[in-house]
């Protein structure tokens, strides 16, 4: 199936999925609150004749759309929630909030779930085509951003009876993103004490807030003793109030703890818990631990990965035009040399794409996979069933994740550009994969040496309710 | 002229003021922003003749009333702000919020400001009635909580043509108030470092929340080294949001400083000061020290405390009847041991005023003031003219301020019965300052004696513009 | 009795006693080391007929003996351990050690027990010559500081067949002693890691330093919240080597924590212990918790105490010369103005008396107890039998305990002469004692009144043996 | 020259050798202390007919002796200092010290200086016997624990006119070494405070432990903003005291800082500084900075590091027996399997090494250097001339570094085999730098590359003396 063909198919629709992509990013709802966002993507797919099945996992924003029978069944996955804080006006190369600390698309999932939507509407039509068999489905993924969406959604089974997956992530490169995300667990400890008047019985007062301090101590002590690959971060989600006058009763602290496998973030946990423990014992006030959300770490698919760069190679770079680079210039006046190392690196470039303002080739590809800093719930994905993805060259070099830069350039005409050619690789290479059994099985068989033959666990607990299932508390 | 002809003419009037007192309760406004308390208060004095002053010391909700002519001038000082957080019904004793979150009533300010009314409104009235001079002035003092109105008056002068003041505060006991409060300052110190990634590169960001907690470390490590009369204490009014994976960029903490006396707070003040200096400093984030508000140290006044004691001793206890132990038994049940124990011993009572639900003394002074524990503006006129206050007995020993169960008892008989016998003591207090030349020559020689002749000088800096005036920020 | 009798008789003996006293200096033995200082009493005890009891409470250097028969039995209580670091040369008002290093009398514990045997010796003498019963015992108290060497001695039972205690300390001031020390309990906490490389191998490490600054930590937070007149304070006794290359595995803290009473004492030391066990859970270290000694709170005697203050009075303070005031003059050269204020502040002298270099009156005492900071095993004799102190004149005004000028000052003509005015004070009150069969009464009555009849309990545990007794560890 | 008549010839002199390095076993003299230690080396040369240069960069124990002329100039780099608290029994596979808290060798550097000296007179003998021109030079180089003594020398020129260096590090595995050990600077932080009497005025006192603590809550935040492979680690050197009586007045803490390149390190010893700076300010003391040593990463040498592993390959492992197996075996069940596990990987050795007592290989060389963890000052002499090193298999698989397991091998026949086999794989290697100058010319244009042709800069700053040319403090 030649490649020329489906890359004309996959741009004439094309506008389609931009204009969704641009609808999303003007809607930028939150996590597990995405009822906008997919019912945008809803109306789409099942206007190419999409079966769609909504509530995947008990989750209201989750769903599945299938097309075509038989076959191989691959999945191309999507998501499309927004960050809060980041409202900023498009195009506009200076921080210019459209509403001051609404919402926005700050790491671009209004580009990935169109992206991935594009790519499985054109697996599909160039299988029909070819009269070939093969099943596609598109899967809506709610809540990435710190809500593991896709974990649930694995631990409720949606994953299971796929042959292999494929997705991108909109970025400054163009190229195989092949790294072990980090898994990762987020917990929430809270402490309740007793609450007394500061100035006149302190001695009365058993302080919740004292608490939360003394377990972050505690955890910045054991950073030296923890492993170089593990990460452990967190927020103070309440403090307990805003008077000094009165000891505080109450308060919680959000931990994102990480390790390269589930195994060693769930240790670190352990441990982490030992510091909450420590802290309830000094300050007398008891600590409650709720687990919020946990992800696993993604297995790289080097089989799957190299076929894909072999068409990144082939389709090539967008076409970036004058205004596309200006653009891009004017972001990246307002990053510093740190930003733009930085991101860089982060990408695993060679230091000398940083010379351009966009990336105007592919990264070379040696089927080496990189250890990740991060975190992403398409972890558990890769756990199940041969996973590959790969950049979209969106956004100027040097913008940084969840940045006012990044949702500025969020309906650009690069951006729209970057989407089309990663959805171009996603397509191809899942042609490939439903017409090479070959490479499905080689990439099976990898799948399984690297996991040791042993069945996916799902890291969040049986009895963790997806967050929008939750009562509400307090 | 007989307390009994006080007496009488006083609750005759009195069914208006706990009226005011009630609706002050329903209104609930926090401080600065007391607009309905104050029209409750304005409109019951001009019914009285009172002539008003507006926006004393610039601030909206700040005024005086002023009635009669010549003589000394003498003032009766209100509060009429509520608490966050306390919304609770009367009349039930057990935690019911009218709307959770809400504010409440939990000092009693709403009985405050009503029976300083009353008792300023009845001591004209027995100057009128005996063709007196003198002059009665009711000051309407807002924000006391964490606001410190009176001292932002007094800064612009509002208390300085005084010749004595007169006050009192709901509470648990009947009694004269005599007790040095402490000066304080209250001091945002906010923290700006450098977001980042908090996995993917952590090492480039700077966080402002570490400086807090590192800030407030090292003020617990200060505690060992300063003076046994000073408090310190906070609350994180921001932690920098509530994502665990961004570095925090901003953060912010607020500082309520005390000492025996300006200069001590003012000390310690530099010393939590360098803990921010040092914070900053450790985590390469930039502090800014904004002073909020002040307030100096209360000078007791023995000469009148002593005529006050005579006149509570001589009005005796509030005429309790069994409703009104029934339902203080009742908020008794939900108070522990130890609260009963502190709340006694913080009025300065002696033990066995803790085997009833309600006190029915008035307790013995002897002319010994005590170390106060909190503070109050009241402080700053007391600086400037001999003040005198006593605790009214509005609630059940035991109660707490700042606690739902003061809210649920600020609307019931036994409190507007310990309003009123508050009232009276103030009034006929006031009365025999007006009658007794020599007394307030006494009062004057103490003030001077014990300030050592130095004149006021006020705590808060030039600069520091009352909250309401503040150009709004972030 | 005439006091001139006694003075003179008493001063006849003097020469003896202040050359034991100086020669105490010279051997300046650390606390239960002090084997050729209790020689030095033994010595001159014995050459008076007293009969010697040594290795009392099993402790090598604790002594006591008895002279006289029937009659009441009182105690004169005498110290004589020095201190570490503070090696001074005599009669120098600059720093210079003798030896760097070594130990010396910061305490004016050479005068302590050479003054208390001289004033048994006098007292014995008088009952003598006036063919009183009595019986005399002086005891020889080893280890005060740091140590409590008397409160071993009590739980032994030495202190239980006496009637009354008598002793003195040297000091800034003449006067009576009635201050409420605080109880105390020491403990060491020593926690076990695990040691690693500390840059090949951090993560296999667990830091037992890490523990001992965690529990810092907590122990600082919990500072907020504890009684104001409790005291908690530590030192590093290991910090797990010199090397920064390894990870800690052993380390060791001692904290000294006091209230007003053993009870306040005690449940602080649980919460200080709950600061450890917080520690270790959060380094994953353990903990072992031993307590190396406890004391009790003094309780005072105003019946004796009032008695003292009228033979005091009567005796005057000593003639002190130009070169007494001279040299006193030189010393307070070398202290701060807040060293000199606050050494008033603590012996409860006024102001005035820091206007001389020597306090050459005798401080009124009105019958009021002040609050004590500091702890002294003499308060375990005190819950026995009524107690009474006195201050003697030793130093210039302003001498700090624990430094080079009490050292320097140690033996100097003006420290022999406040010994004997002090002598004589607690020679002249034991003697009223045995004669005042209902001041005695009134002394057992007010005791009984102060503890309630509750019968002593000694603080330290059964299982904790005398330091000089227990197996070395390590 | 045949590989068969070097090993001929080393082995008949090797008796000597392994004798010195057994004495030096039994001196166990710690850094800068090693008098003993080197005449046992200079008698040794002398004999060979070496010429000695001492006092090398007016280092005491530092020296140089050299053979042959003309050629090139090889250096063989020797230690032989012991550490602390590691006295331990020889051939007794349980904890056994010869004399408790005594020195030991635990890093095996007895045997590192007679296995360098025996490999340069190997060569100094074979350049001979084949009438080859080339200068052989011993530098015995003192101090390498905590003291980087070599990084002395390198400031003073004692290696800048070599052509290359050679040396080896006894430990578990055979093979090449090819890491790059990290750059670190060690510094003293001394604070100065304030004392006080812990109870009576702590509010005087500002306590110096308080800032070391401080510091290092500051520095443990901090550790999650510095790079991934950078270091920090301290130890508290004076804890100011063992009295908690006292507010601590001086205390000192020694930092280890390392980062991946000097540069790196230095960064992040400012932002320790700063952290010290913080705590100052915090408490109120004086901080004082000394650094006390440095050293520069290593660059591994590619060139020379192949054909190291080619000789290492063809003389194979040493030929253990079964007695060496069995004590082996003996201190392998002193260990625990994550010392085992963590020993393996540090020396870059596949997981089955784990499986026999004894490494009977050696280790494959791809030619890729490590990322190393800990230090070394052959840094230095890296930075100035190629340079190449080896395990030699002295210890049981799973020894870690500084333990007494490592003392307790220190003389055993393994040991000495294991040295043996080192000995000579750094004669062969030197033998062919010697014979080809290509060879050489290849290694000494890699280091070019590597350090950009940058020239050396020595990171210990001009004005720190060598230790034991330093004036002594205190």
């Amino acid at each position: 199936m030649p490649l020329a063909s489906l890359s004309a198919e996959l741009e004439a629709k094309s506008p389609v999925y931009t204009a969704v992509a641009d609808r999303i990013w003007d809607h930028a709802e939150l996590r597990f609150d995405e009822y906008k966002s997919i019912e945008e993507q809803i109306t789409a797919l099942e206007a190419e004749g999409f079966r769609v099945t909504r509530n995947v996992g008990g989750i209201p924003t989750a769903f599945m759309a299938e097309a075509g029978a038989g076959g191989p069944v691959l999945g191309f996955l999507g998501e499309f929630d927004a960050l809060a804080g980041l409202s900023q006006e498009a195009g506009v190369a200076e921080p210019s909030p459209i509403t001051p600390g609404a919402t926005g698309h700050g790491c671009g999932h209004n580009l990935l779930g169109a992206g991935a939507m594009l790519a499985a509407v054109s697996a599909r039509d160039m299988l029909a085509k070819n009269g070939l068999p093969g099943t596609v489905r598109y899967y809506g993924c709610p809540g990435e951003e710190g809500g593991s969406g896709k974990t649930f959604m694995a631990r409720a089974g949606a994953f299971s009876d796929l042959d292999a997956a494929v997705s991108w992530h909109p970025g400054v490169v163009s190229g195989v993103m092949s790294s072990r995300s980090l898994a990762n667990f987020q917990v929430y400890f809270r402490f309740k004490g007793r609450a007394s008047h500061a100035a006149g019985s302190p001695w009365l007062g058993r302080s919740a807030l004292d608490a939360v301090e003394l377990m972050s101590v505690g955890v910045n002590y054991l950073r030296e003793h923890m492993p170089l690959d593990c990460r452990v971060h967190s927020a103070i989600t309440n403090s307990g109030g805003n008077s000094p006058n009165v000891v505080q009763a109450d308060a919680e602290v959000l931990y994102l703890i990480r390790g390269p496998r589930v195994k060693e973030a769930q240790a670190l946990m352990e441990r982490v818990k030992a510091c909450a423990e420590g802290a309830a014992i000094m300050t007398g006030t008891r600590m409650e631990m709720e687990i919020d959300k946990a992800c696993s770490d993604t297995i790289p698919n080097t089989a799957l990965e190299m076929r894909m760069f072999e068409n990144l190679s082939a389709i090539g770079a967008p076409a970036f035009d004058a205004a596309d680079r200006a653009f891009a210039a004017d972001i990246r006046r307002s990053l510093s040399e740190e930003d733009i190392a930085d991101s860089i690196n982060s990408a695993g470039a060679p230091e000398d794409v940083g010379a351009q303002p966009l990336h105007e080739g592919v990264l070379h590809f040696d089927g080496q996979s990189r250890p990740g800093n991060g975190s992403t719930d398409v972890g558990d994905v890769s756990q199940l069933v041969p996973t590959v993805q790969c950049w979209g060259p969106t956004w100027a070099v040097g913008t940084p994740f969840h940045t006012w830069q990044a949702v500025a350039q969020g309906k650009s005409p690069s951006a729209h550009k970057g989407m089309i050619q990663a959805a171009k690789a996603m397509a191809a290479t899942a042609l490939d994969v439903f017409q090479d059994p070959e490479l499905l099985a080689r990439a099976k068989a990898e799948l399984k040496q690297r996991t040791g033959g042993k069945p996916y666990a799902c890291p969040i607990p049986d009895d963790v309710l997806p967050p929008p299932l939750r009562a509400k508390r307090r």
